[in-house]
């Protein structure tokens, strides 16, 4: 049994370090909110003061904060990893951040001789929650082997997409697709509902096809039965198109598709809709058109 | 065996038109292009001088050809199906156009007694080949168990959607997915490649998660593989993509996805892609971005 860290005790953090305690580990935890720590310790967690405290006492220290600034925080803040990590450890994010800055952060803990792999989720509360994520990594591949008996306690459909920094390039690009492919089934459905044809009949005879995906079955189906529930809460797919949007910009690239799905999100946050699950972009083209799906 | 007509016989009706003959059939047919016509001929179908007397001949009389002003006038024009048609004849429009005109035009020939259904195909030149086309039926129930037999002869994926138009409907919000997914997978694939991630890898990671796509699996890899050769051309999707907004704009709805990918599909027109595969929008996002996928 190993010594882990972990470090982000929130609604992903809490669930997937929980079932590092239940497969046998000492899992030493940190948060700079305290709830999620205190039910954890209740389960056997060891209870750290700092970051700086669970990367001394960890071998293998995983990160799970909100975003890029929160994990820069996490690692070289007052009180962070960089402070209480040596040479041989390794740091594992698994937050959703920018791609560009996660090569820095790897680059800065290289210089302590620690590894780091980026390895971001997709699935959500309810995939932490079943050890059902997948799991985009980069990092060197020796690297990965370590980790992944432990990514294995969290995660389903795991990927070594490349070096530092291509597990959240990956991670953006999946939410590139799910964003502009929610708009896509949104304009597809409204367009139906607003021509008069039933929108169900048009989605079950569009999966037969080319127009087929996750997206059309599940979150066009929330379009149509009005479930907005997350799921997905928009403001969180808001923070993954701007990393997007962010390092386009950095790397020199237009990715208009995904600004015009930023704005429609933007669109519904303004209508007090940042809770929703994100196929809810929906509701700013229904708002448009004086039309709803169904 | 029943009498049939067939109106259009390009690269579509051709061997949709040639599945009804080799089920046995007589097939009257017309084009205002001959050759295709003589091929069939020479395959034992009946060669017609016009649309009227095509349908003064068959039974149920199919129409196959590009856009909306072709079935006006293959319908309504001088020497037309309506100058032919008598009551308790059918009309099959399998082309693709406008849901808004297509009402127009069931309505007209609901005043002579004749039925049309619309029933627009998906799955282009090599499932009109292979007889394995989606097919989605606008029209009434009875009317379409009288042609759902060759239907069959023609498709694999055959529905009902609803009354007139509805099949149209159904294949408009099609394209629309179909358009913006591949600009969703267009983006994707290009942010991991400028961001400097192998977009293979990329593109297995994601097709187990939401980010999962018939688009995902053929157009992404055409993307990287580079295989632009169509497939479905876009001066096709132009043609769909502006009968979406076309009749978005008659009834009253935005569509600002739609009418983005339409703009990529023009920059790739104006580079002279006009034949290329619809995959090939990436390429209007490489240009600005000078840069390719792979």
């Amino acid at each position: 049994m190993a010594e882990l860290g972990f470090i982000g005790i929130g609604i992903m953090g809490k669930p997937m370090a929980g079932h590092l305690l239940a497969a046998g580990h000492t899992v030493h935890v940190y948060d700079i909110v305290p709830a999620g720590v205190d039910e954890l310790v209740g389960k056997g967690a060891v209870k750290c003061a700092s970051g700086k405290e669970v990367a001394e006492k960890g071998e293998i220290i995983f990160v799970m904060v909100p975003d890029t600034p929160d994990v820069d925080n996490a690692l070289f803040g007052a009180g962070g990893v960089a402070e209480g990590v040596s040479s041989g450890k390794i740091v594992v994010d698994m937050s959703s951040i920018s791609p560009v800055e996660t090569k820095q952060f790897a680059a800065r803990l290289a210089e302590k001789g620690v590894d780091m792999i980026d390895a971001p989720v997709s699935g959500g509360q309810v995939g932490a929650e079943n050890a059902a994520l997948s799991i985009m990594v980069g990092g060197k591949e020796q690297v990965f082997s370590k980790v992944r008996p432990y990514f294995e306690l969290m995660g389903k459909n795991i990927n070594l997409v490349g070096g530092n920094g291509d597990g959240q390039t990956a991670k953006v690009a999946n939410q590139i697709i799910v964003a502009l492919t929610i708009e896509a089934v949104g304009e597809a459905l409204l367009f139906a509902s607003k021509a008069g044809a039933d929108p169900e009949n048009v989605r079950q005879a569009l999966l037969g096809g080319f127009a087929q995906s996750r997206i059309l079955e599940v979150h066009g189906e929330r379009m149509i039965k009005r479930t907005f529930n997350p799921g997905f809460r928009i403001r969180h797919q808001q923070k993954d198109l701007n990393n997007a949007l962010s390092a386009a910009r950095v790397l020199g690239l237009s990715l208009p598709g995904t600004a015009n799905a930023q704005e429609l999100y933007n669109a519904v946050v303004a209508d007090g809709g940042a809770d929703l699950d994100h196929s809810a972009l929906v509701t700013a083209l229904e708002r448009m058109a004086k039309h709803t799906v169904a």
